[in-house]
């Protein structure tokens, strides 16, 4: 709907309207500052400090954030945009589920990846474990044109267009049974990696678990990513074969280290629970190595050998055999102490932070050190599976006590890392420049996991702002149910001391990681432009109609239905099949105005899909029930959007 | 997870961690008073204007909200928990759709709900339009048990139970093929009420568009609901046909007019939209008339009829014919201008408030009088299926000059009214006991549908803030694509003049309607007691486990897995089983401490539950797949979340 005339026209002409009547309006308390705050203060029972607090993380009405995290929905299976300083959610995108507002998986076009491209082992898959979204990259900055999203559950990647803030491809990865430390991009988007996480057979064959150390393996994927076509190219990808420990959290180099994929791992024990016998848990069994193995991985090298043919085939993906990845030099190994969790590269490229979720350290590898140890063979030892080790001295430029359960690592742009401290509940200031030094902990409410902070990730942080990313908010909030919200706590980092500002709990979902980018990078669209647009192609769709261009073609038992759509009517609006014709609607939302959208949904048919001012959308399914079916359009477009309406009549067969 | 030991430990010492280290903290910001708050507003850009602003609204970091605002979803299917003054979302409830963070739709008990008792003709319908959600009342005051919801799309309702803010019933309605005027509830919940939108055949048939005056009907519907099992029970249901008249928004009559129900409708003109042929479309050809009909119900005379029999049944529901309705009183109509929207009844029960949407006045129909007119018989006419017409000027207390598209109507505790204007986007205030006196009317961003205030539709309003639930945000927020979220605002009803104090942006679906609530109304539960409660009956399931119980059972191709959960293993971790086998996991989550709550998933079996604290869940599935499967704790549940993890092995068909 459009900013309607009234307060156009008030504005025009001089006149107040009252407080926030237009964008622009300053603020929507009383003018001229007749209301006195300490007044408001004591009415509310607000302290000097809360007001400050609140001063301090308040974006007026109508005013903009000045950066958005992009946040994992966690089993939530989505994506989160959250305002940064304000911490209001703006939209979740839906990715690995189906989504009605959107019209995402009831019906559409959307429908292809989420029910069909996404599939494992030929079944549906429709929900996902989102944990480490990541930004495209360019020369080490965001760019704000992608962000991809990994699926723990099921060994997925996704691509989100932030154009439209709308999933464009799912691809599912054949070799492994899950996934973790992805979707991480090297510094120029060249490759999204996905490693996995719990070790299996690759390629999905049965092996029992006495047969773990032979056959069970992990694997890391470089998917090649195609800016141009903004959709990975699973020809181009391939993958190395791993040991059978649990990967974990990953990043890649950047400057110095950019060719490079640093990826923590746990388990070096190989427990896989108690495998029905008298072998302790997991959570046990996994806990017993002081260190296991922050694997070091040379993709460029790799790419070559790829190159050259140096892999074997499974499932389709070109796979780089362990073999070959350990005696090439492709991949290497450190010891990282203990259940390492977090691994995370300064901004310069010139340093590897890794957290041990039983350890009270970061530990911090100097990447000049490691490079160098590993073109001169310096190796204490081997693997099993013959991968080269470091000699965890020699790599290390320090270790900077933190506290119990560090986790992540995020910087800002003076050398200041901010580490994640899940058992303590806190966030624990340091500087990788000047390890050893005095830090500074900030408690969180409670038990943070995940760390991000704006532009953190790139290679030029901005500071100015982190949000811890805490589990369970229990108290924090009024009670919900058992279930209960996380809690972003909003921490402003500008000052000489890390100061807590904002709770945000989490109303869906289970959000692990995020990046926070700059607003102004993003480049959302308003329309899709010309009218007929299908999102998947970026192109106008052939079956896109122009007004007067409307009409419903038959042929057989199948019926295709050209409907344009605009405020606030269907062209045509009733439309009568056949039981058992085969219904195609193609729809056109003619409109090019912003915020002119509509929905159409067919009631009991299960569809619903959303059409954005220019979108095309299409709608098939078979008229299997007889009978009299409301269609509507399901988006409050004007005064007259119940109107919106029509019917698809389906006549019984005789 | 647990507040850890350390805050605890320093509380206990008097040692100060910092700021807002514990829940009792009073806020997040300096110590003492030390940060300026000029200086901060300076730094931040804000006025004394936005800082009245912020301290108006802001809850601080650890305090809670004082009311809950619990919004419908809108096409997104689902409920929202909102808290007030903080604009916090606190949580979203799926409730026609899947969710899987909340293990609502991926394998769980929920599943029966949503993919089997939901069935509409046979068809499972995975999604919803949710509008209009009813919170459970006694004595005409909202009483925090449960809130209904409607399906527009899908004619269906569901109870929510917001002890745990989960689904536990969804009634898929058969007489009907869309409703709107829903679920709302008569002052000690006797019913919940389900109105017809589109008319359609009772009971789904097929009718050509030539039939439609004979054959196409609405339909009121009275789900009766049995509070001491917290479920409808259909059998003790009914419904009223109704005139092939859309009908609209519904609210219940309290005090004197308890007893009663009113319903809008729209498109007395029974537009069937073009038909295919010269006709206009429905925006058109449904606002011919200057007047649709209020529709006035006598739900207890109803009740007495069915009792006595004078109902037909369609499909297994007892239904009063429309001619017994109009010959026996049951059903009254009077005039209501202009293509009327919203029907609200005043907090005393003494007048109904209509707004119309083309109309520029908020119409108040005086009960008294209708009543009076009902028992003399004193009609002006009958409609075509001989309903008794009221005389528009007899039944009326008065008509509130407002502005144009007025909406909804709300109340506080003096007399004022708050409607939402569509056309001008504002909210106008006014009093329903002085009709003609001044009024006040607020500019919102923008085309405001929906209102709600505190307590506002209960017997007793509170007062203190209204919520203007408007549509798409436009330029409130930052960009987020084409797809716009939907913005309500905060208003501050306190003072001599309404004043906007806070823009929330709705991330996902599109709410229409909700409700207010004072949060100590809500009695959630932390935790299911005893453990191995089944959320569905509220009793201990028979398959629940104890320390010690756990257990695999296979009797032929069946396989039953009893397993504990507990933090951080699965007991049993390792389930060996052959393709084909139909295996159960029956899930106990032994933990009685309030946040133990775990998830379970198994990977690619599209399988994944949520096991809040002393929850029983159970997953049945066909190990048709063979091969080695993760089985994993979806929740971030302690440091050693990510080793809550064993296997299922599915050994293949030899």
């Amino acid at each position: 709907m459009r900013i309607l005339a009234v307060p156009l026209l008030a504005a025009a002409l001089g006149v107040s309207l009252g407080a926030g009547c237009g964008p622009d309006a300053p603020g929507p308390s009383a003018p001229g500052g007749a209301v006195d705050l300490k007044q408001v203060m004591a009415q509310r029972g607000l302290t000097d400090a809360d007001v400050i607090a609140a001063a301090k993380t308040y974006t007026p009405t109508g005013k903009h954030d000045e950066y958005v995290i992009l946040a994992s929905g966690g089993h939530g299976g989505n994506l989160v945009a959250i305002g940064v300083p304000s911490m209001r959610i703006l939209k979740y995108v839906a990715v690995f589920g189906p989504e009605p507002w959107q019209g995402y998986g009831y019906g559409g076009l959307g429908d292809k990846l989420l029910y069909e491209d996404s599939k494992q082992g030929g079944k549906q898959i429709t929900w996902g474990d989102v944990h480490h979204p990541n930004l495209s990259e360019t020369n080490g900055e965001y760019d704000g044109e992608f962000i991809f999203v990994n699926d723990k559950a099921n060994a997925r990647i996704a691509v989100v267009d932030l154009k439209d803030f709308t999933t464009k491809q799912i691809i599912a990865n054949r070799l492994v049974m899950s996934d973790h430390g992805g979707a991480f991009v090297t510094p120029n988007t060249e490759y999204v990696v996905e490693t996995s996480q719990y070790p299996a057979p690759l390629g999905g064959a049965y092996a029992p678990l006495s047969e773990y150390k032979d056959k069970y393996r992990g694997a890391a994927t470089f998917w090649k990513f195609d800016r141009s076509r903004g959709r990975i190219d699973e020809a181009a990808s391939f993958a190395i074969e791993l040991p059978p420990y649990s990967q974990d959290l990953a990043d890649a180099g950047k400057f110095d280290s950019d060719g490079w994929v640093f990826i923590g791992s746990w388990n070096t024990e190989m427990s896989a629970g108690t495998e029905g016998k008298d072998k302790p848990p997991m959570e046990s069994g996994a806990s017993q190595n002081d260190m296991d193995y922050l694997h070091i991985i040379d993709w460029k090298k790799a790419e070559q050998l790829v190159q050259a043919g140096k892999t074997t085939d499974i499932n389709g993906m070109r796979v780089l055999p362990l073999a070959t990845a350990a005696a090439e030099g492709v991949l290497t190994f450190v010891g990282e102490p203990k259940s390492p969790h977090g691994c995370d590269v300064t901004p310069d490229g010139k340093a590897i932070v890794v957290g041990g979720k039983l350890d009270t350290h970061a530990t911090v590898f100097e990447f000049a050190k490691v490079k160098e140890l590993i073109a001169k063979k310096d190796f204490e030892g081997r693997d099993a599976y013959g991968v080269p080790i470091l000699n965890f001295q020699k790599a290390l430029r320090g270790q900077q006590e933190i506290g119990l359960g560090p986790l992540h690592t995020v910087f800002d742009e003076k050398g200041n890392a901010y580490t994640s401290v899940f058992l303590d509940s806190t966030v624990v200031k340091w500087n990788y420049n000047q390890i050893g030094q005095p830090t500074e902990a900030l408690p969180v409410h409670y038990n943070i996991g995940h760390i991000t902070a704006a532009e953190g990730d790139s290679a030029s942080p901005d500071g100015r702002y982190v949000v811890a990313m805490n589990k369970m908010a229990q108290d924090r909030h009024l009670g919900v149910g058992p279930l209960l919200p996380q809690n972003f706590q909003l921490i402003d980092i500008t000052g000489p001391k890390m100061e807590l500002i904002y709770d945000l709990p989490i109303p869906l979902g289970e959000p692990h990681y995020a990046q926070m980018i700059k607003a102004d990078k993003l480049k959302t669209i308003q329309v899709y432009t010309p009218a007929g647009t299908d999102p998947y192609t970026d192109e106008v769709s052939p079956h896109a109609v122009a007004a007067g261009g409307e009409r419903i073609e038959r042929n057989g038992n199948k019926v295709d239905v050209y409907m344009s759509v605009i405020r606030s009517h269907f062209t045509p609006d009733t439309i009568e099949v056949n039981q058992g014709d085969l219904v195609t609607f193609h729809l056109t939302n003619l409109e090019q105005a912003f915020d002119q959208t509509h929905g159409f949904a067919v009631d009991m048919y299960n569809l619903n899909v959303s059409l954005e001012p220019g979108k095309y959308e299409r709608v098939s399914f078979v008229a299997d029930r007889p009978g009299v079916f409301p269609l509507y359009c399901t988006e409050f477009c004007s005064a007259l959007h119940l109107e919106m309406a029509g019917y698809l009549l389906v006549k019984p067969r005789a």
